[in-house]
């Protein structure tokens, strides 16, 4: 197979965005990526959409059909393909897009992630988030994703691996990084005492343990490596995108204090990568609620099972820790938008590697990783990306 | 890239399965679908999905997830991936797994296709497949499938490309060949006269011009062709696999009476698969309105532009025909559970050049080819099998 680089990157700002369509979030995205690839859409052979439900936010299927269009792609009959892996079809459409080139098939590939969610009623987004988990025996049931998640915080507690006030840290770390990226639907650092004594959602996770719902987009531009020097300067290569599944429902999980399905899904991208999570100078980790935030440190290996928590409050996941973790103020700070969230942590990985960050840069970052996780940990994506 | 074999095919019986729930009929295809390629669950690496609206017929989003789930195979962390392309979901999710095992990333490969309807209303049902045309400015407007695809036969009967009863003869011809398929969701042979008297949905199409709603699933298993001996001794070797693009709107195109996506994936086809036209035996076109197979036997340069209906009306898409079309049955009688329809024309083709099909086998049948549509011809797979 070929190697891959990331040659234009591009996201929206994202946040409740009620002046902007579904439509309109996507081509902004993929022109952004498109321009900074120096690229004409002739060149373009392929691409691939995550998005999670446009079917019920804004009562349009068939969106890899109405991005192809829009963009003028389809007057070149340009493939279009949209992937669905609730919270995971960002980095999922990514890994597609990633084998397509790999492959041969394609030869310059755009991969686009959107969602549109605050056109419809709360009730209505409450709706979709579930059907993220097992309908039939988590949703009817009454569980929501904070419940799942609130479950999962209090075993975490209770075994020790992390105290509320390290689970919250998580929330502050994001919100400072959030405050130096424009883009970003929250852009106000705050202290652990506001996570503390925010409103409760499901004991023991308040408001601010929650990530936003958002509208957004993002896009990556993907060619063989060989060929990436036509295009920029500063390619980033994809080293490895790994996916994996576990159970859809948590109660069928051996163990709910760590995600297997992102431990295997990083062991495979390091084993890929030939690298290590010692390795790794910057990641962008799926913290859907701050207790996910700490199950991804140490699945992921950057930091130990029980320490994670410990690291975070202490300011090794800030920039000038160990690792820089969600740069971008992660899914909590940057915000949401369920199907561009996979694609705009690689925007953010490719900026670090890049040196495009900005007043969020991370001094001489060669390896970054992103990990994407759809529903509680049953579908997981983990990517790795190196400067060149 | 690898040359790609199909060794395993598994249908479930198409119809209003109210006894079958979604994860049941996705279970039973590809169990089926297993046990004919004589494989253990444990050497699955990769499954790939097709369904349509999964989180508005059943509520459940994340469906790669749930077969993971639900096959075992999340146990192993095999990953699975949802493509959604309105009506080309499966021919889609068909065309990702050959590339997972053409480039290497994957050795053995599920694909199955499903979709759950009647659990629903009429009305949600409606909507859902409106939303696979242009909600903005099809949708909203008023249109239907049905009233766009009457436009087509209006103006198709305006040109002179066909007669209103050429077009109801691709009715006759589907129901002739449903009728051999135990499978399929109606096995009753039907008169031109049927077709022509039958209630009128959109002048001119009438009820039997109108493939059904339909719960049902489809699987193949995909593996390098220089492994298929180790399974069966009948592969089918995967020639081409190709995806185009049109404009989601019908309005927005050149002309209404061909579909341009078809013709362009069916030239990069022929051209990967190195045969033309004129050697495919056995064929399976998305007539999900009677017109579209009109549309597609020329689109696909099986027969002229102008004689297709013609040429339907005559015999000679039918089983013993100049190549024989449908032959299970099609949209209109095997059914339409709209994400299994592309993966349930693979299993035919598959079936047919294995010389599998039983009562309605095409003899000596070496090239086949199914052609999937998403929209009025906004996405295309055409995919090209051949027998070894």
């Amino acid at each position: 197979m070929r190697e891959v680089a990331i040659i234009g990157v591009g996201v929206t700002k994202f946040g409740e965005l009620w002046d902007a369509s579904f439509r309109d979030l996507g081509i902004e995205a993929g022109l952004k990526a498109m321009n900074d690839a120096n690229l004409t859409g002739s060149e373009v052979d392929g691409m691939y959409i995550g998005n999670m439900s446009s079917g019920r936010f804004i009562d349009q299927h068939h969106i890899g059909a109405l991005i192809a269009d829009y963009s003028g792609m389809a007057s070149r009959n340009v493939p279009a393909t949209r992937i669905e892996a609730a919270g995971a079809s960002g980095g999922m459409a990514f890994r597609q897009g990633v084998m397509a080139v790999a492959s041969g098939m394609n030869d310059v590939v755009v991969v686009g992630g959107a969602e549109k969610m605050t056109d419809v009623t709360d009730e209505a987004t409450n709706a979709v988030m579930d059907s993220a988990a097992d309908q039939q025996w988590e949703a009817t049931m009454g569980a929501t994703f904070a419940s799942l998640n609130a479950m999962i915080a209090r075993r975490c507690m209770y075994e020790g691996i992390a105290t509320r006030e390290q689970i919250a840290s998580v929330a502050v770390n994001g919100h400072a990084h959030g405050a130096l990226n424009p883009d970003a639907q929250f852009r106000k650092a705050i202290t652990l005492d506001t996570v503390l004594k925010a409103g409760m959602v499901a004991d023991p996770l308040g408001l601010f343990d929650c990530a936003p719902i958002s509208d957004g987009a993002a896009a990556v531009v993907l060619c063989p490596l060989d060929a990436a020097k036509r295009y920029t300067d500063k390619p980033v290569k994809v080293l490895a995108s790994s996916q994996t599944s576990d159970t859809l429902a948590l109660f069928q999980r051996k163990e709910i204090t760590s995600f297997a399905a992102t431990a295997a899904a990083a062991r495979q991208a390091y084993s890929l990568a030939g690298i290590g999570p010692e390795d790794i100078a910057v990641a962008e980790v799926h913290d859907h609620f701050t207790i996910e935030g700490i199950l991804a440190l140490q699945d992921l290996g950057l930091f130990k099972k029980g320490e994670a928590g410990k690291a975070v409050m202490e300011g090794q996941a800030a920039i000038g820790g160990k690792v820089a973790v969600n740069t971008s103020g992660g899914l909590k700070a940057r915000g949401h938008p369920i199907g561009a969230t996979g694609v705009a942590q690689i925007v953010e990985i490719a900026r670090q590697l890049r040196g495009d960050a900005d007043k969020r840069q991370v001094p001489n970052a060669r390896y970054g990783l992103a990990q994407n996780v759809g529903g509680t940990g049953s579908t997981v994506v983990v990517s790795i990306m190196e400067a060149v």
